[in-house]
């Protein structure tokens, strides 16, 4: 049996919480959200005026907001300095001084600069909460995810710290499959029923189009980020589907697919 | 007006020599051999018996000899815990214990870490030797390319430092688009007479079709060492040109192209 989230917040303070269920994502694989954030509205309880119970609820309920919050703001700081600095290139010290806390409340969250980054890795795996058309994957929402990511990369420092410690960190320092493989198993599973209704050429191996997939966006947006500070990012991406869609999709169903991401979907503003 | 070798080699340490001139390479872009290591065999002379300049010459080629042999033997430390490290993670203390060579020795050839990345950086755009049909470039080239780099991320720790290098440090730590300029520089100029030629659809812009190749590679590899340790990577890079060329090649011209690169060109021990 699991503890609740009481017990675990003194027993297991440096595990990142369950994500809360989210029927709309039920496709995505096992574990996609293992570093899910909490929620600050994840424990809203009702009030009962005049029990004792009641005000012991209350202020373990504030001390936990406090906790999130603190948290969240460790996190933040962690991002500005991995963003700038990679794993190497950060100590414990600047995300201390970003965040605004006490070392001891950063080790209190986080035991480890390793932890703060495995955290971090996890996140950008939540850009797939942002893809509307989620209910009915297929090769659309990949093209979508594909412009999400890219999006995140450009206005969220926490997605860019997250992709850089992916790449240097957990291809390098740290070998650690697991964001890679992730994100190959959701390419997978949207485009498996992408392929069961026609829309990808019965012939293709959806594993090795996924694997490609991955590989190719890692390197397009680190090239874009050196050459461009990611400014061609979306132009770049859609280069890679207007490249791609022909040998993908039969003839007949390519103008079913936008390569710059479904209208409407990503901000213009970064629709570069 | 340039000063000789042996000038050079006192007044400027620093500096990379510049490369011999070979025609076969003629078609690549200016610059593209910044970093070329000077050859022992570069100032072959002949011995004139019973001549005092004959023994001063002798003694100064003997001298510069042993330099290039130290300045090899730095680089190959280097590369060691370079790709061991990273950028961050590599101390000039590190170069020296594995080159075995003294200090004073190490910042003689390179005045700092960062010199000696940079010349890591550019020897892996020497793999452009490898390629056999240079003098006749064209869309196989880039393909032999591929692969001949792909076998040198696999066989040669040299080739293997350079590339984590340009990823973490040129492309987080100090952003430096020279090699990924160059790498699209030799692509497109690899592409454009196979266009002229019939070989690329008309319509396709080159310079995008460079970009997309080059920043697609740096992904795939990356991904290629994380999940497989590059065991996987020829397969990968194949797929690559198997998703792409049905898009690049009017279908008449397709059979003409060997995804796997140019057969007996890779040494066939790679080849997974």
């Amino acid at each position: 049996m699991r503890p609740s989230a009481e017990e675990r917040s003194h027993e297991e303070p440096h595990n990142s919480p369950q994500p809360p269920s989210t029927s709309a994502k039920k496709y995505l694989p096992t574990g996609f959200f293992s570093g899910y954030p909490t929620r600050l509205t994840a424990h809203r309880g009702e009030r009962r005026p005049g029990s004792d119970q009641g005000d012991v609820q209350n202020v373990a309920r504030a001390r936990q907001v406090r906790a999130e919050i603190t948290r969240q703001a460790i996190l933040d700081g962690a991002a500005v300095a991995f963003d700038l600095g990679g794993f190497e290139g950060t100590s414990l010290s600047d995300v201390v001084r970003n965040a605004g806390v006490t070392k001891g409340a950063l080790y209190f969250h986080f035991p480890s600069k390793e932890a703060l980054a495995r955290t971090l890795m996890d996140e950008q795996l939540l850009i797939a909460e942002r893809v509307p058309a989620t209910d009915d994957p297929g090769l659309q929402t990949v093209i979508d995810l594909s412009h999400q990511m890219a999006h995140g990369l450009r206005t969220d420092v926490r997605i860019r710290a997250g992709i850089r410690l992916v790449i240097e960190f957990g291809s390098f320092t740290h070998p650690d499959p697991t964001p890679y493989d992730a994100w190959i198993d959701t390419c997978r599973t949207c485009l498996t029923p992408a392929q069961q209704r026609g829309d990808i050429h019965p012939s293709l191996d959806i594993q090795d189009l996924s694997t490609l997939l991955v590989g190719a966006f890692t390197g397009i947006q680190v090239t874009s980020h050196v050459r461009t500070r990611r400014q061609d990012l979306h132009t770049r991406v859609t280069d890679l589907w207007n490249f791609l869609l022909p040998t993908i999709v039969p003839p007949q169903r390519i103008a079913l697919f936008h390569p710059t991401g479904t209208p409407g979907t990503i901000p213009i503003t970064s629709a570069h």
